[in-house]
């Protein structure tokens, strides 16, 4: 309820802060015999870690995922699964500059005016350090979702600089360290990118996660719409001020003419749409073509430059925030948002399963 | 569970279809103490009610809310408040054409798909008029919240015709039927609207919900974060395609210098914020500036042009909606998304009071 | 979230008063396609029905059940269903004399404590008029139960007269107003009634409630046990004091050797057991032998002999509680109970289906 | 959702096996400043620690709890605190006979049957070596509830020798190995359980707990009603079978004129209550006198004489449990019980914090 689980029937629980010992997470719901072990989760982990190449911050954190319950001779038991990872890379000692002051940007303020306390030390439980847990419980997500169902993700724009959708090319996101799908703007981007951080600066970034294969008929009529628990789940993403669902704010512009997708009768049993402005979701509910979500990741907020902020008490001072950061989030919310949305996805699944059978 | 519910401390759960006898909801958790009568809820049913200029749905309803329960000598007592609006003009003839095909853009194929089952008079549960219930429920927020609290929305942008910002002003959207805060854009819109219609077409639109006087400290920092609820919140609205808080979508591009609002001691105990791009909301909990959000409405999908879909056995036939239609839902969109961000304020307060106190 | 709804994925929400203008309910996650009207939820309403024998109040109330919703051309649509009950024979005057006085074993004092408010004619909503709703629920509940699964309930003790089981017959408890399963005990139980309300005072009972049918498997291992929610459905009615299951409170006597349910192979797929001191549940999870639930209930606590109380502002009175009232709660309680526990059921059988499909 | 959580806004989520790597749960909720470390806690786990008389299980676990997040410099910071006991002493082995039998009054067949899969070792997630987080959670509770109110348990009848009552001092519940207020009583238990041992039998127990420092006003009237909830949570302590509030079953054999609690003027504020049958609770909200509440636990299921039962392909068998296994697990269930009202008591409170300020 204090706002650290996430899901009905697929639930996650986490804790854990940044420069604690350890983060984990619980992941409830699960059903029994599904082949589950470390190395089905490892991968996604993998993915997110930091430090791997100098887009990223250079913390280097191993992110072992270790399985404390659920799984028996290699299958999901049906009981809820404990997931630790260990915090091994923590330099304390970089935070004890801001530990009376407020990073602009940061939930530093909002921590203090709420609980009155805060691990001030990288940024505690606010830090994105705690999104492996939600990349962790994304890959048992995937597990109950099936090899029919993929979910991929891509960043599309970086600062200013949007791809060009006519060289999307998935396979090139597991080729670039920026996930683009487009080898023209990745080049620019990695030029982009230097400047910025030698500008002492930060960029934000556009992702789109796309999910194929959801069967029409999974989500809600009214206040759980699937639709909705992804903008949730998105939004829940730190530094995430946007989500848009087809076309979007775009549809706003539409005629009412070509926005609703035609149908016709189709090569199996499903049928075909003409279009997708809808983004495979139609009165909250899955309509069987792609699931196309978009995400806006702001700037990173924690950079080297110097501004103005208060203290703890309330006077005026200056702040350069030191520590290892990268100078794009956006870069490493893209494997949070595709796990963010299978969890999404798995829940509705089980919840669909729920109140309709089969 | 099946998504008839919102709110977690202050929960909202309701029922009804557009053509059934009646729709109504139960509102939970409401502090006892609070004056409240029809009187305080009746004014914010009559701003969304239909009918009321021609840029509206032609159908007739008074939409009189009934208050069963919950409230003695007129205070709240701290039990559910149970409302209830009885339909009255219903004209369940202008559907049995639609009974066998499926509307593009509607909820028709993926309730058919998710149930099975569907009452096809006037898109039954997936008919915005379940949305008067919100509207309902927003007044009793606004009551909790109190008068230190506002919540004003506007439309900013109708189909491609966005607004001037520099003209803003709040007192205009009372004097348009578009909610429109700049009196050139509306004179605009309203030539706009009346050639949309004759092209049996529809038209989308941008709203922007401002909430201020929201203190610093309320809600929660991993996976109900108070953007996130709100985004949930307004995604959850019939035809909103997506939702941004803030800079949102916009922050992608900004430098890192600039997004982060930076800060200085202010006038009284709160410090001043020197821009909001954060739209009033760091690490899931409010900074105490004003809170904004935008969502995109998608043009209304019942047109009266003929479209090509397929019938409820697979076949391709054509479909021409009749009845009586709003050629733009984002109007009546404004007061609803108000009311959404009343119901989620109201449960951050209740559930900011039960752990921190105060 | 305030304690008006009961169950996760068939989920009831409840409002109303003794005295207010109707009672009425939301009952989500009901599966679509069942057929359903208000003749499968009327007989059941009209067993718990007071005013049919002098032994039960005299209130004259014919809790003629509508449905607003969530049916249509028969069967459920998936939708939420709206119930109301219209309040007919309110005699508000009778509680004036006690609006500043607290009944003794009344829910008077603690409303008045929690809430510093409270609508004191007829008991507001601490009233058991409220549990009309949960026998409509619990009518729903056995349709989606299907009629595999029979639930019924006996009293098999009033006051400090128990039957005695070797007589006992269901077919009876339709015969006697008070669920009697045993035709001496009813007979005795008539005397003793008549007298208790003579003296001006009032009665407690037992209430055994068997749900035969349910298979094997449904339940939770560890929070939400079955036999846990069902405790608590129990103990949620007024006037409840105790709940148990199976051998109950006697199994701590038994012998280790004498408890354990042996089993054999049985007829068919399911083993046989030969006894059945777990009542139906091991570990939080169905046994597919018979449900058995006990639960006991206390006098009623409005009686008409004079009791020493406080009035609201702390001083010493005294009360004599008029107004119309039951003798022995714990009859109308029956059916209650069997709604209960139909409504734990079907939540069970669809989280069930959520987790483990089939 | 999945059965592994409890509480609304004290939320706490377990998981663990018996025989796996480690046990754990997340407390959800915590408000922040409660200065909070691992000795808090640890006393009362030692207090439910196996291995400490031979009247309880042999096996050795040092129950060590470490706290991974939650907590900064001493105090709770309002985050989600996690906690983690590994497992030591797990010796597999003993119970590779067991793994395709079913233990009669165990979990492993309904688990079987639910979950087609079933971790045997130790029973898995059935086994009350998950209690231990329980009596963890517990304590943060009791840090939440503050000093002035006190939890204490005490075992009130052992196999069918009860305590008497007259004899009742608090003191000697901390000086033997049963939790028994009565020394006499204590005495007699203690030849009982050696023969009950010796017998290769087992025994059961009632356990009382008592909560005072209570105020009035905590709980809710309907569905969550506070006994409701103790009720569910004891309920949910393995091989409990009854639960009863203040005069519980007995309730139902006593006079009308008996049952309620007059009332009195009290010293302060407060009234004065001359009896308490209620058990502290009235219309589910508590009253301000002491809770009391009661539940019965089964013999110990896993005793080392022969027993019937099938194989896990349906065959009939014999079955002895060997392994380490307590003759009376009433014994430990005393802490638990404990646990499990301090965690309903702390949730209570939050609860009505949030709906009614204060």
């Amino acid at each position: 309820m204090a706002g650290n689980s996430f899901g009905k029937l697929f639930e996650v629980m986490s804790f854990g802060e940044s420069h604690g010992p350890a983060i984990g997470c619980i992941v409830d719901g699960v059903p029994p015999g599904i082949s589950l072990s470390e190395e089905d989760i490892q991968p996604f982990l993998d993915r997110r870690r930091p430090g791997q190449s100098r887009h990223t911050t250079q913390r280097q954190e191993s992110d072992k995922v270790q399985i404390l319950s659920g799984v028996f001779e290699g299958q999901t038991t049906g009981m809820p699964i404990g997931l630790l990872i260990l915090n091994e890379d923590t330099r304390s000692k970089d935070y004890d500059d801001i530990k009376d002051k407020f990073r602009p940007g940061h939930a530093d303020y909002t921590f203090f005016r709420k609980y009155g306390i805060r691990d001030y030390r990288g940024g505690g439980r606010s830090s994105a350090r705690e999104t492996a847990m939600r990349v962790a419980a994304g890959a048992i997500a995937r597990k109950i979702l099936g090899e029919k169902i993929t979910i991929r993700g891509a960043m599309i724009q970086m600062g200013p600089h949007a791809i060009n959708r006519d060289n999307w090319d998935w396979n090139l996101t597991q080729n670039n360290p920026f996930w683009c799908p487009d080898s023209e703007a990745a080049a620019k981007w990695e030029t982009f990118l230097d400047d910025v951080r030698k500008a002492g600066s930060s960029t934000g970034g556009i992702i789109e996660i796309v999910a194929s294969g959801v069967p029409a008929g999974w989500g809600e009529p009214t206040f759980d719409r699937l639709d909705a628990d992804i903008a949730k789940g998105l939004m829940n993403i730190p530094a995430v001020k946007g989500v848009e669902i087809g076309a979007g704010f775009a549809a706003a512009a539409l005629d009412g003419l070509v926005n609703p997708d035609e149908m016709r009768k189709g090569k199996n049993s499903d049928p075909e749409f003409l279009s997708n402005n809808a983004g495979g979701v139609l009165g909250g509910i899955s309509t069987g073509q792609d699931i196309v979500a978009r995400f806006a990741v702001k700037p990173t907020s924690s950079i080297s430059s110097t501004r103005r902020t208060i203290t703890t008490s309330g006077e005026n001072t200056e702040i350069v925030t030191k520590g290892r950061h990268d100078p794009c989030v956006g870069i490493r919310a893209v494997p949070v948002g595709e796990a963010m949305i299978a969890c999404v996805l798995a829940d509705h699944f089980l919840r669909y399963r729920g109140q309709c059978g089969g």
